[in-house]
Order: C-alpha cells, then structure tokens, then sequence
C-alpha cells in the first residue's frame, strides 16, 4: 500500500504474510511455501483481520490447486482442503465467503486442463485481492462523509491494511478523512490479549503520520466520559441480518459506553462480512482461545500458575447500539433489517 | 493474614512490604530503611492499594521520628515530611487521612521526651495497621449480605489483602462469603496497564482456594451481557460528599456495563476513604503516570516506538451508577448524598 509493507503478497509460487505476531518488535514476513503452511498462518494469527484472511483463504486454495500434478486428485481432494480452510478460524464469515468464492469458480473450470485450472485459480485470487483493496477505497469515500473536522476517533482492535489486502475498514475512513484533510486524531484501543491495536494499529498509523494516542481498553470509557471523542469506528468479523455485530472481544464495551455518552458508533466492513442466513447475533459462533494469550505477553509470564481463564476472542454488538454500517455500497443506518437486506439484493 | 504472605510488617525498626511489582512471579520483600524508601515504595508502587498506602505513611512518619536524634530538629521537620509523604500519590484520600491522623497524634504529644514520642507515633502506626484490618472485617460482615448463594462476582483490579493492611475491601465481602459457605465464584479483570487483577487478585483467590476466572478487562461487558456476572464490587481510592467514585481505571466502564445489563455494582471501602470536602467527582485529581506502564509489559516492549500514550491511572465513576458502598458501619444506598453525611456524622 506504498506504505513499505504489506500484509499479503503472491510470489513465484509462495504466499508472503507479514507475521503479525511479530509485529511492532519485528518486520518479518511469514512465507507460506503450501496450502497447509496458510492454514497454520491463519490459525496461529501470523495473519489476522477478517477480509485478510479471507483473501489469504484464497491464495491458499490456489496455492494447493498449483502444487497439483495429477487432475483425478485434485478434483477427489479440493473439497476436503476448502473444509479445512474453513475449520481454520470459525468467526469471521468473509473466510467462508472466500472459499464459496474460489470453490464456485473451480467447479465452473473444472473440465478445462489442468494448467489452464491453475492459472485461472491463481488469477480469481488476485481478483479477490484487488477487489478487496477497492472496496476498501469505496467504505473510505462514503465513511469520510459522517467524520466531522478535527474528530477524535476511537478504534478497536485492527481494521486496518493489516487485516484486509490493503487499506483496511475501519481505518480506510481514517484514511480517507485523513487525507481529505479533515485534521483528524485517532485514540487506540490496545485489544488485548492479542494487542492488535497496541502492535498493528498504533504501528500503522504512525507509518501514515497520522496523530494517534495508544490507551488500555479499560480507559476508553473515561475518555468517553471526559468529552475526547466524537466518534468510534470498528471492523466487523461477522454481521447477521438484523444487523447484529460480532467483532474482537471489548467491541460490545466500546459501543455500550458509547451509547451511555452519546457517542455514535459505527461499524465499517464490506458486504462480504454479512451473513444473512443467521438472523440474529446470537447464532454467531464465538471463537475460545488459548488461556496462554492471556496469561503470558510475549515470554513474560503475567499471571499466576494455576489460574483459570475465559478467552473469547469476539463479541457480539447488538445493532441497537450502532448507528450505522460503512459498506462499499454506502452507509446502511436502522432499520437495519429492511436496509440491509436492500443493499444485498 | 494466615495466608503466608504480608502486606505491611514493621520489624525491627524497618518496613517490610511485599513488592507488588514483582508478584506473582516472585514473592520479595522490599525493606524500607528510612522513611525516603517509605515514600519509593509508594511512588513505584512497591505497595498500592488506598488503604495500603494509608497505613504505609503511617509507618513511614513513624521510622522517620524514631530515626531523629534532635528534637528540635524533628519539630522543625515534621510537617515538611508529611507534605513529601503526601506528594507521594494524588489520588487516593486514606494516604492524607493516614497523615493527618499521625500529625494530630504527633502535635498532641509533641511536648513529651523525645524517647516517649518515638514510642507513641510507632503504637500510632501500628493501631492504624490494626484498625484497617477490623474495618475491613466489618465490611466483609456487611458486604457478605448483599452476595446471594452461588453468585458471580466480578471484581476490578486488587482490593484485596494486598491493597489493605489485611482482608482487603471488595475482597474482604468476597472472603466473608466464601468462608460463610456461599459457594462464589469470582470474575477477575486484569486490570491494565500494572495488571492488579492479573498479578495480585488472582494470585490472592488462589491462596485462598477460592474459585476464579481471570479475564481481560474488555471481556468484562461481554461477559454481563451472556447473564454470567451476578454482582459487581470494586474497592475505592476517594469518594466525594455525593458519592461520587474515584478508583482504578477502567471501574467507571465496568459500572457503566453493569447498569447497562441491570447488574448491581457495589463500592466496598472504609470510611477513611470518603472526602467529604469535596462536593463531586469533577473534584478528585486524576493521577496520570508512565506512559512505559501501556508500552511495556515487565521488560516486553509491545508498542511502536514513538507511539503516544494516555495513562490515567483512576476514573470517577458517578454515584447514579452505584447500587450501594459497603463501609465498616453498614452499606450506604442513595440518596448518597444525605445518606453519606449521616454515616459520618
């Protein structure tokens, strides 16, 4: 994204992924030398951020379609390596979106040769790739709208060019209002336990120059209470019809204080993150995670032995709380129901 | 407290604290030769904890006159020491209220032998210590009460035995209801950015083999919205006439979340803790410290470098929050107001 990184990149053969678990100590690029490589990457968050992994679901899938030397194989294995991808991270729905995607094209080519297969399927995943980039562009130009002059914007966790091919959700509108020159300041949830906004978002905005200010978590709410911000804009990793949210664990806090203070809060994602045959947040799964994100930083131990941990890595929003959805397509406000399923049709 | 630790110890003309620093991970004792490491331990929180530090002054004024040679001396001294003791910390109002209590003490005898003064301002210091612990007793035979059988309590940051002379405050209702047979469970935040309820809480529930579950701040809200949270109770660092309360960062937005899911949230605090000179919250100073407690954790670094940081280490959550303040002489419910001023009277 000229910003002298980036978070996904096709290379004679490999998938590159900057290892985001490494990330601000060390600017390391993961590289994925076949499809199970990408599996691991996704699952043990080397690459992270729903429309990410995504777009990386579908470089892996060709990645496996390409090592193919035998047809017959190919087509008896395909859909076994697409469920594994989509055993990979069960909450963000653009993962499942990617593989329909590459799945669908695939069994439009099938009967074409075997190498015509592999350069068709590599090319629907750089399709997939600059789509998401675009529509990235899109949620930017129709978010920078709602963003007053000298806004004081609060995010959580990353939506940033880190958890998309490029340019981010969330803060494709801080880029966009950015640019725009409408003299923006951004406050940074830390996320944890992960830290996403601590390592990714605090380390992309500084690339960009664009002010920010790092906090906890637990101080959101004071800011709130305080005055110092105007608005708050997170990602989305699954969104059901009624407009229901799940999002990085502490979303859910961010939008009820936010509500408390009269702060309007938005969600920014692509269509791709909409999941209308679930009709309410309560039939999205939530991701568990290891108890050792949360009792360790890095190598330091922080808790004592012994200690039970809950680790859920989402959360659901109910859309009550949110005032409106930035999509490619435009901002979807309440009803959101009715809205939403216009802008799909 | 019979827990194989201590908060606070004077032995042998010298101050032993456990050093909250560096718990769980090691259980040290910092001894404090003089009354200027008195006043370290409290800035870098070798103790913390309103009422810790409260009778941690006590014990600092003391060694510093048992330490004097010169009467005169010491007369000309006095108040200047008690002004750096109360330089030490802003926010918590146990830590003046401590002071003040040594310096009546300490001008009601003063016209005594030398000998005789050391004597009674250590007896001072020491019923301080004493008193904290009953206070805190009573406050888990009034807070017990309130905790139906088999709740969920979650608590934020350490208002434990670690946080008191000994039993604690929020943690002295959750001890009485544990040992009364009320089968509790306890939600503990972690507490970011110095991890009270990670290092301190949880490792204290566990010597006591009372069942827990540590949590990341932000999982607090998801968890009240999935019912899982009975009962909220946190200590206090200072409370105005009106009941307004300051206390570890991130407690406005855990009361905030509370009312949201129509969950009770208590105040446990002695009534050392209340600071009737000040009308409302708007009056309690705001400590800000390092910004090196967001960027690093114990030696990892986990932020850009050049990120900017905000690290308010209190917030005043507003009393139309609170349900009820758990105090030594009984629970005060609203009108806080009217209600605070007859407790204290």
């Amino acid at each position: 994204m000229g910003d002298n990184f980036f978070t996904i990149k096709f290379d004679n053969g490999q998938l590159l992924l900057i290892d985001q678990r490494k990330l601000p100590i060390s600017e390391d690029y993961f590289i994925c030398k076949d499809y199970k490589d990408v599996i691991f990457a996704i699952k043990s968050m080397v690459v992270r951020g729903a429309p990410a992994i995504g777009v990386t679901a579908a470089y892996g899938i060709a990645i496996f379609v390409m090592q193919s030397d035998n047809k017959d194989l190919l087509l008896n294995n395909f859909d076994n390596v697409c469920r594994e991808f989509a055993a990979s991270r069960p909450t963000a729905v653009n993962l499942f979106w990617a593989i329909e995607k590459m799945k669908e094209y695939f069994y439009q080519i099938k009967d074409k040769a075997l190498s015509q297969i592999k350069t068709l399927l590599i090319n629907k995943a750089h399709q997939l790739y600059d789509d998401d980039i675009n529509v990235n562009r899109n949620i930017g130009s129709f978010g920078s709208t709602i963003v007053p002059n000298g806004a004081n914007i609060l995010t959580h966790c990353n939506a940033g060019a880190l958890a998309t091919a490029g340019y981010g959700t969330a803060l494709a509108v801080v880029r966009a209002a950015w640019s725009g020159g409408k003299g923006i300041h951004v406050y940074v949830d830390e996320t944890r336990p992960f830290l996403q906004g601590a390592r990714l978002t605090a380390w992309e905005l500084i690339k960009e120059n664009i002010p920010s200010t790092l906090i906890c978590d637990n101080m959101a709410g004071f800011l709130m209470k305080q005055g110092k911000v105007d608005l708050v804009i997170t990602g989305a990793d699954r969104i059901a019809a009624n407009g229901d949210t799940a999002n990085k664990i502490g979303t859910y806090s961010v939008a009820v204080l936010a509500k408390e203070n009269k702060i309007p809060f938005y969600i920014a994602a692509p269509l791709s993150t909409f999941d209308i045959s679930i009709s309410s947040g309560d039939g999205i799964p939530i991701e568990e995670r290891n108890e050792k994100e949360i009792t360790n930083v890095f190598s330091e131990r922080i808790a004592p032995l012994g200690v039970k941990v809950y680790n859920p890595s989402f959360d659901v929003t109910p859309s009550k709380y949110i005032k409106g959805i930035i999509t490619e397509k435009g901002i979807i406000y309440p009803p959101f129901k009715k809205n939403i399923k216009n802008l799909l049709h």
